[in-house]
């Protein structure tokens, strides 16, 4: 800052922009020497920072020193290529640069009016990725009663259809404290709490079979169970993509379920939905076609930073209705023309950036060919990590091979597999995620961080034979 | 791309990212010269796009090209020195460095353990925010019962609390559907969205005012009323600054009544909170100590990239019931200890960037000096303008100057007010926001722009006057 009180100049900022650009590349070239897991004890960081906010400003030199000393002990390294923990959160260069401009930019929109490009390069690209995913024309805002729009999560997204189908429910007459909502026993946590944060007082986490994909005839149970209560059936969410084991449920027997029962059939391809770039992987969803809503984040195994979650629904109508409100000082021409897509009644929050741009530079800098390079890359990786613990006395899969992700456990048991993944992440250089499921211990490993290449896997594969080794 | 399936190098991104810089600076220096308002038409941007996704990469250039030829003309300019529409969505130059350091980290903070440098940053700084805004040392993580949190919207934390508060009320025993929201009329539409997605079939929006303030003696009848009718009043908001007017209700009377009747006090300064770090501004806010919780944007009037919307509650353990899901792939030795914060549990998304890095820089470059001393220029921007009006003939405030807000009208009536506003916003680098309120149109003059200065708001008053002669 040259004074006190004024802003930075544009000068000043194309400096330190410079700076920060150099910053940020320099990070990604180091990111794999830096031991992944951040190792402060809780407290270390606050104790750094003043007890006030300084009342004089700081040369920008001091941010930039803080961000080595004080920021970078504390993160973990998500971007790392020996990162297999949880699902990935990939940021890639273009989508990093794309949330520069959109940044810089700083427009907003909330309505078509107030930055049309905002509205439309959205609506074009999430129509793009209908196509792109297989899924069906009705999902597109061109010509189809639906369309998709992008949300900052997919627990945002499944909160919402969860608001939708509970509206839907309650303007024919149910109460909301009758109203019920289902998954698997698997399904992500997010389904529960957007049920609850919606008022379901009543949510069935169904039982699974075993390959962790959802029994229907327990969701049939449960059904007609809850209808000899009394109570109103309104939701039911199928998972393309578990977190914990990648199972797949039955989408079409569920469809068939959630039409005879009049649900509303909502699709979780969080993670796994990236994959459906691949035709290939397709038959694993069929029936998604008939679903009512259907979310994927591009944030997680698209190449696209955080926050970019995409939601469809097969008629907007009912999404609309749910959220829709027009203040007087929101009245534009365009919206009363019903000409345009007014995004604000989309979602609960009213602003909005320019999240479509990264997707847009995204799908444009690797090509729909690159980015189905990278994720066949990923799934084969897997698909070899799987042969391997296969093919190894000691090692078990816990489940199948579920796109990228591979579950193994050791075959001494739960203290045996606990003390495997302390070896793997014993590596600086490695992070696996230790998991569940049904009293058995086991060790996720998600291939599919923009940098893992095949020597990632096989560093990794060297460090669980020695973990298992050790372990025995 | 150096090949078709290979990522971005680090050098690449280099390249590209100091391009990308200058770009942005370039537009900082050309914003101000730029036509303000878009002027495309629906459909143009899509037309300008083809059918489906590239499959081959592009190069960086192509992107570049494009946001020239099809982004820019269909961007309306919120960073324009003479933008006084809606509410300022400011977006500084070190909030922009800081999002490309945020993007280029790529963490997530759903948990402490995920990156610990995230939520002790964010908690810390929000501690800051309660002394700079004067709020209570009981909404601060450190030691106090509550604490603060960074949310997408103000819409965001308007519903949750509506959440907090509806379950907070189920469990004393209420039914969903007897629960009573309430506001003013003149409170923001997020007030009735949030309160409608939480599932309250209950809302009202009471009187105000001569200056729109909400009529206590309204709220009283409405929640006897009510009672009487044997429905259940949760939860009402005050609203420090409404969007259409800038009126504060009276926070310390509605507070009397909440503790009475045991409703939640949600307090909504979404635009207004940004002013308390003045000292002179926080008696409007009396009263505010005592609320259940508050929310302010500091991606409004504190310089600081959307999205970043600040609540703080005055008890978290509420907050955290509501939206607490703990799941074997969570779970991890600092959550288990207590130690520490995880803030996936304090909203409805589960993966968070680093958003409070934005705030951090905003907060050091500018010092807490700078930022009141731009905060305090607008608002004497504002008392000068609204006295130019009140000499004027022709012209006539229709509210008190609120903070930085001014509110006009012509003397002849609508036609001639909004035929000002149309005279006003033909200026291509003036842009202000028509509205109204119960019957009478008017002028929203909002002065908050990063970089709006006093020679804007003459250009403004120029074209104020031309219109105004023109509407007569």
């Amino acid at each position: 800052m040259t004074s006190d009180h004024a802003h930075m100049t544009p000068d000043e900022f194309r400096r330190h922009g410079h700076e920060v650009v150099e910053w940020v590349a320099a990070y990604m070239e180091r990111v794999g020497d830096l031991p992944i897991v951040s190792t402060v004890a809780p407290g270390d960081i606050r104790a750094r920072l003043p007890d006030a906010a300084p009342e004089a400003p700081e040369p920008f030199d001091a941010l930039l020193r803080d961000l080595d000393e004080i920021v970078l002990p504390g993160i973990t390294h998500w971007q790392a290529p020996g990162w297999f923990a949880y699902f990935p959160a990939n940021a890639s260069p273009p989508s990093i640069l794309a949330e520069l401009v959109a940044a810089g930019l700083g427009a907003q929109g909330m309505l078509w009016a107030t930055s049309p490009a905002l509205t439309e390069i959205e609506a074009h690209v999430l129509d793009w990725l209908v196509d792109l995913l297989g899924l069906p024309a009705h999902f597109k805002t061109a010509g189809g009663p639906g369309g998709g729009v992008i949300q900052m999560s997919a627990s945002d997204s499944t909160h919402l259809v969860h608001v939708v189908a509970r509206d839907r429910a309650v303007r024919a007459g149910a109460a909301i404290g009758d109203l019920v909502a289902y998954g698997s026993s698997q399904a992500h946590s997010s389904v529960e709490r957007g049920a609850r944060v919606a008022g379901f007082a009543h949510v069935r986490l169904v039982d699974v079979d075993a390959v962790f994909a959802l029994r229907t005839e327990a969701l049939r149970d449960a059904i007609e169970q809850d209808l000899a209560a009394g109570l109103v059936p309104a939701i039911v969410t199928s998972a393309v993509g578990t977190t914990a084991t990648g199972a797949v449920d039955p989408i079409a027997e569920i469809a068939a379920i959630a039409r005879q029962h009049g649900l509303w059939h909502h699709v979780d391809a969080a993670w796994a939905g990236s994959a459906m770039l691949c035709e290939e992987q397709r038959p694993r969803q069929a029936g998604a076609e008939h679903s009512d809503s259907y979310t994927f984040n591009p944030h997680k195994w698209l190449f696209t930073n955080f926050d970019c979650n995409v939601l469809w629904v097969a008629d907007r109508a009912p999404l609309i209705a749910a959220l829709s409100t027009l203040p007087p000082y929101l009245r534009n021409a365009a919206s009363e023309s019903g000409e345009v897509i007014d995004y604000r009644d989309w979602h609960v929050p009213l602003g909005r950036r320019f999240r479509a741009l990264k997707l847009w530079w995204v799908l444009r800098s690797y090509g729909a060919a690159g980015l189905r390079a990278h994720l066949r890359e990923h799934m084969a990786l897997a698909q070899e990590l799987g042969r391997r613990v296969d093919a190894h006395p000691r090692l078990e899969r816990v489940a199948p091979v579920a796109f990228a992700l591979v579950c193994l456990r050791h075959a001494d048991g739960n203290d045996a597999t606990d003390a495997l993944a302390t070896a793997i992440n014993a590596h600086p250089d490695l992070f696996v995620t230790p998991s569940e499921i049904a009293g058995t211990r086991f060790v996720r490993v998600a291939i599919g961080q923009t940098r893992t290449t095949a020597a990632d896997v096989e560093r990794l594969w060297t460090a669980i034979l020695g973990g298992a080794d050790g372990a025995a």
